[in-house]
């Protein structure tokens, strides 16, 4: 029993399972997995669900870390909840990706995937219900468990009950899309929370302007989660980092550059990007052979044909400009499509101008990290749709990412930033990305939460 | 001079060069046509632009009807500004069609075309300032003309004019998409009217949501288009659509129809329709052999790659239903690619069921005419999406358009209409479709415009 729990789809371990049978464990990282470290274990309890074969073996032979409790979800009910619903539908919504002539399609197939989802949110409400002392908080997490803090509610009256979008929240015109009832249990389950976290007031507005809050009890509030500048710059300053770095400027040489990290997901906004630098190279043809554009990009839900084909447009794109800009001894892109922190770690240093261009984006933390291991400074071309463009407005080069033409021209004002200009902002930047790091993040969430009801 | 302009794209007249030189007249119909016919031809002029070679080749030769002043454009000016831009564009944007991770593009070449569309109002604007009398009444149609207003109160602050807009206007999280000084200046071109026309309020309501119209001096008001039952029923009660019915009536035997007419147009959602009708034969398989789907679907835009593979996908989902369930004597689904008025009066008049299920759309026309033409009374089933729903939605059946399931229930429901209700609602619907005919449409108009300012 636990006086605060969490619950998320993914938990802070992970097993892999050995050809010789044996458990190998994995720890992850991240705000929550930070955050909770604030709180002593004895009284916590996270739960979470079985990825893969590994942790479903480890939840079979009881295995598993104190103050963790994995639920082994059936998979048939776990891939409809995930893949078919919070990825394929809310995903879609919040970050109004649908190509609406011919996405959505709620039809009986999507009813099927909806009880899933519904009875992979009650098995997290169940364990939470049982795992809970008297009064106890709840921090619930995200898109996939939407419906939990409605169910619990139910089954346990006494408890606070807080839920934590990380994402955008859709616009009142997509939210309407789904089927009214599911809407409705949609709402309903968020509305069964005391308070319900956004990270920025976009997010939070654009909730109140599609659910009737007022009179439910429940509030709303804006917890935009920063990073933790000392165990990010511990990481970045690594000698492996650093020998990436080195390999890195090898290969740009004194050529400027232009970084940016993403895996490579639809509401990103990479080929724009690399629109945006196309029109840089055309319009300011100084630039040619004084610019390198380091895009990370690495691949993200191969199993969706529509990300599969945008990943082949993204290095179709980046081989075009290669083709027409380039010479003997200049790529003008380089895209690397490796998950590699390490390598991101270095670029991060690295650059020049950081591009983070998203169509819409719950915070995005890239933002947020890079001013705060940048070593000369580093101009931020910021989308006006992601979270972070709230606290850091101010001090990036803002842009709509829709217009590359204006995307284009802030690469070049970024690009000519005067030293001392770039350094400061990079200062007020970083101190803006450290302001709510995880620890503090999650005890505000806590405190709101324990506090006057 | 003239003391009521009417300005648009498409004129009510259009010329055909022959092979031998000459100019053959075609008239056109619709509801200006019929709207303007209630003001004596001497004091009006309808300016609209040179569509093809016959009508340029009219303005070159001084042909012309009277009270018709046709606008020769620079034809690469105008393919930008009506293909490039309008359709492309504002259109895309109205309806929500964007595929948002890969569309809209706001780059160089977008400027380019903005500058067209500019020039291309401003050809407009130049000649109602030339053809108005002092304090004259413009009533200006559409999103191929939105600078029109602007411009025109500039050159010419002592005129009426008015604004209508015939689409859907775009909700604030899509209009927020353009350019922000582009956005700016079509809003500035919208208020430049005292009154701006919209179907419905829904409409209106989006475009008081993204525009700042308090202390404008501009009006919104709704102006739901309605249709002319004399002149409707006179076309559809001719002998060659009795002809057209015979042979339909012979095509589907006894069985009960299911009809839907329109262009092949992103926005009518004959997909989704096409499921529905899947799901309503798999779900209630007693229709099996008992139903035929008449769908009206000819070919629009195919200079567009994303209409084109449209069009391709609505023909392979019929076949592929018509694979799935079809016998030898029955064919459930009959496409008709063929623009052919007769023969969707004839499906109008033969009609149980009229399936009418757009994503988004300004009015819809066909929602309105099909219960006046109905021989035994049709059940209509109608997107909550559609212009038209704010009027009929207590008598038709109405839809989410992207909840194929309700939609398939909703077909269902409609086929088991028991016939006096069928025929009660189609009577109340026929009484609101013709509540705001086009010559009344036309005249409220222009007496708001007359009235105090």
């Amino acid at each position: 029993m636990a006086s605060v729990l969490v619950a998320s789809n993914r938990g802070p371990v992970s097993y892999v399972l050995g050809e010789d049978g044996s458990l190998d464990t994995r720890r992850g990282g991240g705000g929550l997995v930070s955050g909770l470290s604030a709180v002593s274990s004895q009284d916590s309890v996270w739960v979470c669900a079985a990825l893969g074969e590994g942790d479903r073996e480890a939840v079979r032979r009881g295995v598993g870390e104190p103050g963790v409790r994995m639920l082994d979800i059936d998979p048939d009910v776990y891939a409809d909840a995930y893949n078919g619903i919070a990825n394929s539908v809310l995903w879609f919504l919040h970050h109004h990706l649908y190509d609406i002539p011919r996405e959505p399609v709620y039809d009986a197939e999507f009813r099927r995937r909806w009880e899933s989802y519904r009875a992979y949110n009650r098995a997290f409400a169940e364990a939470l219900a049982g795992a809970a002392d008297e009064g106890a908080a709840v921090l619930v997490q995200d898109y996939h468990l939407a419906l939990v803090p409605g169910q619990l509610r139910e089954l346990r009256p006494d408890l606070r009950i807080a839920h934590f979008t990380h994402t955008p929240w859709a616009s009142p015109a997509y939210l309407r899309m789904l089927p009214d009832d599911v809407r409705e249990e949609l709402l309903w389950g968020m509305l069964g929370a005391d308070e319900l976290g956004f990270h920025t007031s976009a997010w939070a507005e654009s909730f109140a302007a599609g659910a009737d809050v007022a009179g439910t009890g429940t509030r709303v509030a804006v917890h935009p989660l920063g990073v933790d500048a000392e165990e990010l710059r511990a990481l970045a300053y690594r000698p492996a980092v650093d020998e990436r770095l080195a390999e890195l400027r090898a290969e740009v040489g004194d050529r400027k550059t232009i970084v940016r990290v993403d895996r490579t997901e639809l509401s990103k906004n990479i080929l724009r990007g690399l629109l945006a630098y196309r029109e840089l190279l055309t319009a300011r043809p100084e630039w040619r052979g004084r610019v390198v554009h380091l895009a990370s990009a690495y691949p993200s839900r191969q199993d969706l044909e529509v990300y599969r084909s945008y990943t082949t447009s993204v290095a179709a794109l980046a081989e075009e400009i290669n083709a027409e800009f380039g010479t003997e001894d200049w790529t003008p892109v380089l895209v690397s499509v490796k998950d590699d922190f390490t390598r991101s770690l270095a670029a991060y240093r690295l650059a020049d101008v950081a591009l983070v261009n998203p169509v819409r984006d719950g915070m995005n933390l890239v933002a947020k990290e890079i001013p705060v291991v940048s070593e000369q400074g580093c101009a931020l071309v910021l989308s006006r749709e992601a979270g972070a463009y709230e606290e850091l407005r101010e001090d990036a080069l803002t842009v709509n990412p829709f217009d590359v033409s204006e995307t284009a021209e802030a690469l070049h004002t970024a690009l000519t930033m005067p030293h001392p200009e770039r350094a400061d902002r990079t200062k007020r930047l970083a101190t803006a990305s450290t302001a709510l790091p995880p620890q503090r993040w999650f005890l505000n969430q806590l405190e709101a939460l324990r506090g006057p009801a």
